[in-house]
């Protein structure tokens, strides 16, 4: 049996295997994510962001132990920021996490972002393709939002969900309007601090002065205290409300049509990079675009222009 | 006089006005950077990073000064996080930087990082070539260290600063080791504060341990208080110490040569792929593709696989 094969049987090891494969980038990945496409557009995807000290990682844990009393299978993917100041999460993460460590219906993968430009993102696309595709019913995503590539990635999730804190500080309340256009639940979570519900009035306050229009999402703000487990039951509604609305507005449909024209656009700029650079580098043409712009006779652009010339893309 | 030639005769406004043909990603910014590209390579290019609230703006705001005190022309890089989370530095930059807003010995350009993967290392590479060939002597890159993009272009500069607080929670110490790697020079900012020497200290010792060749750099930690201007004529002598280092050493030659080679990789890949996905938008295959995913006829993966067998790239 292929490994393709294994994972569409729910098998977990071989899920694992085709994730290594895929972070290392094997050719024989690809081929192996061909034929689980076909099998991929069921699981329900909740993407979490918010800052560092949100709670983001107990909340999440509290997320999969909901899913999991109503006996679905869970994914997570936690991707790890590489950030030397984003800290704490690469940590938190697995040890939190520990207590599914056991529990065969929740499968848990963190993604690093350290690597090439877009990496990132089409890795997790590529590891969500693998979890639906081995049948798990909902994957979480799981981020600290302090990079745009890793506000990008949760933004392609089916619910998008922004946690915040209260008293994180003015900063944060001078830009909250920037996150307004990426949540579609909003969770105050650590909800037993001094100005917790300030935080949740304010939220919702800016939320309705966007009026939406007639029959769109209306976001709500949800407040949580994740440590104790209280509130969890209101947000699981939440996301199973908005998932209702995406299936009937036709929306969900729209969101996974987005997310493959994202991995087709992410693989196809890195293979076309990976073949012309490789290319230049084998022939000598590289080595001689280094030696040009080291004694000045060229500059990138020009040589840029050159390799562009050389070849035919119509 | 092209655009080329009046920034290489220092003209501001000129510069400016290429700076934003650059982020409209103008053809003809294209042909004044080729022309700039003999000129560059003179500027001494200082990186800093540090985690929000660490100080960041104050200290390059001290750091301009006292070059300025030296006659020599300045630049400012500001890299606005576009995080929803990463707050304040979008308006805190302009707002600190207004006292040398009428010296015209000061050039300051803030760049959002909201856009196309890639594209802000692009731009901040294409920025600093132009601020080079102006004859701008020093040149300071500010970015939160909050995204791999963003710590990436910081360790592109000549010399890496890193400024750290006292009391910055215990996140951050778990993972201060990865942080050691990129900086040249260390900064605890805010040294009134309790622990600062703790935290000077702690830094200093990991530093050490690291073991440094003979004749390799060994980067030192500088207490500041940049609110007050204290520290900073230490700071900016250790930043000269690395200069001298990195002349003596060969280094610097390098660092050019790989922000050269950087420049030409990103370029290449984006003028790759527009070419690429502009031709089959332009011929209706994107839509065939698009189409087929939906239909489930074809997946993402075997969809480049045949836009690049289609095309030549050796």
């Amino acid at each position: 049996m292929s490994l393709a094969e294994r994972v569409l049987d729910g098998e977990i090891r071989a899920a694992a295997r085709l994730m290594r494969d895929i972070d290392d980038r094997f050719k024989s990945a690809v081929d192996e994510l061909k034929i689980l496409y076909p099998h991929t557009g069921n699981a329900y995807i909740i993407g979490i962001t918010g800052p560092p000290g949100a709670g983001k990682s107990t909340l999440v844990d509290q997320v999969v132990a909901a899913y999991r009393k109503k006996d679905l299978l869970v994914g997570v993917v936690a991707i790890d920021p590489t950030s030397p100041f984003s800290g704490g999460a690469i940590l938190g993460d697995r040890i939190r996490m520990n207590r599914h460590a056991d529990d065969a219906g929740v499968f848990i993968r963190s993604l690093a972002t350290r690597g090439a430009l877009g990496g990132l993102s089409r890795s997790t696309m590529d590891v969500l393709n693998v979890m639906d595709a081995m049948g798990l019913d909902v994957i979480v995503v799981e981020t600290v939002g302090v990079g745009q590539d890793e506000v990008d990635i949760v933004s392609t999730a089916h619910t998008t969900v922004v946690v915040m804190v209260p008293g994180l500080g003015d900063d944060i309340q001078a830009i909250k309007a920037g996150i307004l256009e990426i949540g579609d639940v909003f969770v105050v979570n650590k909800a037993d601090r001094d100005g917790a519900d300030r935080t949740a009035r304010e939220l919702t306050a800016m939320l309705e002065m966007k009026h939406p229009e007639p029959g769109d999402w209306m976001p709500h703000v949800i407040k949580t205290e994740a440590a104790k487990g209280l509130g969890i039951d209101e947000l699981v509604e939440e996301f199973e409300a908005h998932r209702t609305y995406l299936k009937e507005s036709g929306h969900l449909q729209r969101l996974i049509e987005e997310r493959n024209a994202k991995i087709f656009a992410d693989t196809l700029r890195e293979e076309l990079f990976e073949s012309v650079f490789g290319a230049i580098k084998e022939n000598g043409k590289y080595q001689q675009i280094l030696d040009g712009m080291r004694d000045r006779s060229t500059d990138p652009y020009s040589a840029v222009e050159e390799v562009m010339a050389a070849r035919s893309f119509s």
